[in-house]
């Protein structure tokens, strides 16, 4: 690594956003996440149909994006299957050729097709396809680095570590202290502008990558670091522990979504109690930094009302000690309060 | 996956084992390997010079092993840094011309030298680079497969994992029984003459990978899968969760090296009590496989006198409740009878 700049990813910013045709919010979440953490990296939204969703941007092309500074089209949409729709091409070829990059989290890779590809390098524009990983990482050290992290951690995949974790950095910033959110998958990276796609880094090197992620940074300095996968999920539970080790987290937050009785997509996989979740992670991460602890439980209440959210999030103190909140709802304060005081 | 053979390495066997001009029998660790564990693979060496190191097969060029029915040149030494030393080109280029394949472990991939990659192509041959995977697996699913598994697990990287579980399956073959090695690194590979480099597998599909290299099979069938890495690896326990997930072994053989104090290479990282190791497997591989138990300790016990190594048995023995040997030593045989017992 002599010399050379590390190998986390870096977006071009603002984006336009690129809506396409697509009628349902759920099949954007990514141009919609994007929007919510990440406003000011929006210059506008582009909807080729007026029955389109409507992200609340400013609706224009990507002409207009660039001449009002946007650098890249971000593909907000994510097709189910993750392939590039046909039709899209024109508008991606007219994006490059209005002087934008392209941002794509999607399975296809954009450099593997042919049309965008030499487009592109003629126009020397980039095409980040944020999914896929062709840097090298070196192998982790198992150095302790200066500056504090934290890490959110799951009892299942997406239960809203990415969310913890943004809801935290910003509740930081807001208390003027100094910290990063690090992004470890492809939305989180379009969030942030930057990261590592943990889950598409070679095995042998995870732990090597989350040590590049959050570099030595000065001693009171929070990295807040977002968790990949879960360690009780069978497919990706090798992910987690690789993103723990390198990240060396001095505090913890678990993540729950309180209605969830098995893994998703898993139905043979019940979903752990939490306090048995709790000392498991303890136990693989006290071996990168012997002084970690968790300093709160972070909970998925969406479809649960106000007040049996504020039952569960009070049953959760009680069972754990731990703050309990829901980042969304009632913020991440109580969390961050005693992650401070454990600090 | 539908109708595709399963994405597991298969290499073209016998081999002509490439010496080179080396004279350090620790350099020639892959030639000697493989010769040691599959003889039968093996039609003859080849040395540059006559101070290189013999491994005791029969001296030959490619020419004259293709005759007498090679398939390809295995590159039995693995120079410092991995690198392919520059005057070995015209070697490898004889060899692809006596009609030889190339098989290789280095860290260089044969593939991204275009004198060879072109050549190789003109000529019908292939390049193996088993340490690099351009294939693609599937994400795990969970599900519980037919037969049974065992697989080696250790304390550190490097201490008898491979050869343990080679060992135990001659010694269940010989006994009459089922059993198939699963390699999962380069020389197990080259051994078995097929497997996965799990170690480069892109992250998310560790897991899926080790579930693809030990498919269904018959009730009383024995996959006797080699481990990687270790779970107080502060690099590589990430690999070695995958793997111990996707297996989902029935039985668990702890690999220890009592003389070691540390993580070898990592100075801050003790080598934990074998009772800690045993509990801490227990809680992860318990994810896939509920019923699964340890079955033996293997320890690598060369360095030591042979009567402290039957005292460090007995000892290991007394501590854990489990069968413990040296396999190069004294065989497999108990760990073999726990296990079938338990089965």
């Amino acid at each position: 690594m002599n010399g050379t700049p590390l190998p986390v990813r870096a977006l071009p910013r603002p984006y336009l956003v690129f809506v396409g045709d697509e009628q349902h919010r759920s099949v954007a979440k990514t141009g919609a996440g994007v929007c919510y953490w990440a406003p000011e990296a929006c210059t506008g939204q582009w909807r080729l149909s007026p029955a389109a969703i409507d992200l609340g941007l400013a609706d224009m092309g990507p002409e207009e994006a660039a001449a009002a500074g946007a650098k890249a089209l971000l593909i907000g949409v994510a097709p189910v299957g993750g392939l590039l729709p046909g039709h899209w091409i024109a508008s991606l070829t007219e994006a490059l050729r209005s002087g934008l990059d392209i941002v794509s989290g999607l399975h296809t890779r954009l450099n593997a097709i042919a049309e965008l590809a030499t487009l592109a390098a003629s126009l020397g524009r980039k095409l980040h396809d944020v999914r896929h990983s062709d840097t090298s990482f070196p192998v982790a050290t198992g150095r302790k680095r200066r500056g504090k992290r934290v890490l959110t951690v799951g009892t299942d995949c997406a239960i809203g570590k990415k969310y913890a974790a943004l809801a935290l950095t910003n509740a930081l910033k807001a208390r003027g202290l100094a910290a990063d959110f690090r992004a470890t998958g492809q939305t989180g990276i379009m969030i942030s502008g930057s990261g590592v796609a943990i889950d598409a880094v070679v095995a042998d090197f995870v732990a090597g990558a989350a040590e590049c992620l959050s570099p030595d940074a000065a001693d009171d300095h929070w990295d807040v670091i977002e968790g990949q996968g879960s360690l009780f999920h069978p497919a990706y539970a090798g992910v987690t522990v690789g993103l723990i080790h390198g990240s060396q987290p001095d505090a913890l937050i678990l993540c729950h979504q309180p209605d969830l009785q098995t893994i998703k997509s898993f139905p043979d996989y019940p979903i752990v109690p939490v306090e048995a979740a709790i000392a498991r992670y303890l136990d693989i991460a006290r071996l990168t930094n012997a002084a970690t602890r968790f300093v709160g439980v972070s909970l998925d209440t969406s479809g649960i009302d106000e007040d049996r959210a504020r039952e569960l999030c009070a049953d959760m103190t009680q069972r754990t000690g731990l703050p309990a909140t829901d980042p969304l709802r009632f913020g991440m304060d109580p969390i961050m309060d005693r992650m401070l005081q454990c600090a």
